[in-house]
C-alpha cells in the first residue's frame, strides 16, 4: 500500500472518529441531560486529541491534523454540555 | 523536532486519548447507569480506530498503532455497557 492509499485510510478513519462525536453532542443537546458522560474522560481526551495535533503536523500527517482538529472541537463541545447541565 | 521527540509526543498523546476513556468505564461500571451515553458515538468511534490501528500500520507509526489498539478495547466496553445497562 502506497502513501496515498495510507492516506486515504487515515481520512476514513478520521472521518469517523471524528463524525462519531456528532451523535453524542445531539443527544445530550436534545435531552439536556449529560448524567452518565464522565467529565473526566472528555476533559483528558481534548488534551490528548490537542497532542495528537502537534503530532501530527510534526510528523507531516495530514489526516491525522485534520481529524484531530474537528474531534477538538466537537470533544470541548461535550465538555462545555457537560458543565452547562450539571 | 526529530522523529524520536515525535513518537514521544504521539506516545504521550496516545497515553492520554487512551486514559480518558478509563473515567468513563468506571463511572458506567460504578452507576449500572449509561442512559446519556449514545451508543451511536461508540459504534462508530471503535469502526474508526479499528481504521486507525490499520492506518498505523501502514504508515508503521507504533504511538498510533499502540494507542488505538488499546482504546478499541476501552470503547467496544464502554459500547457493551451502554447495551447490557439499558
Amino acid at each position: 500500500m502506497n502513501l496515498e492509499s495510507a492516506n486515504t485510510l487515515g481520512l476514513l478513519a478520521g472521518t469517523l472518529t471524528t463524525v462519531a462525536f456528532v451523535p453524542q453532542v445531539v443527544k445530550i443537546w436534545k435531552s439536556k441531560h449529560a448524567r452518565d458522560i464522565s467529565s473526566g474522560m472528555f476533559a483528558i481526551f481534548s488534551l490528548g486529541v490537542l497532542l495528537w495535533l502537534f503530532y501530527g503536523i510534526q510528523i507531516e500527517a495530514w489526516p491525522v491534523i485534520f481529524a484531530n482538529a474537528l474531534t477538538l472541537g466537537l470533544s470541548l463541545t461535550i465538555l462545555v454540555f457537560k458543565i452547562k447541565y450539571r
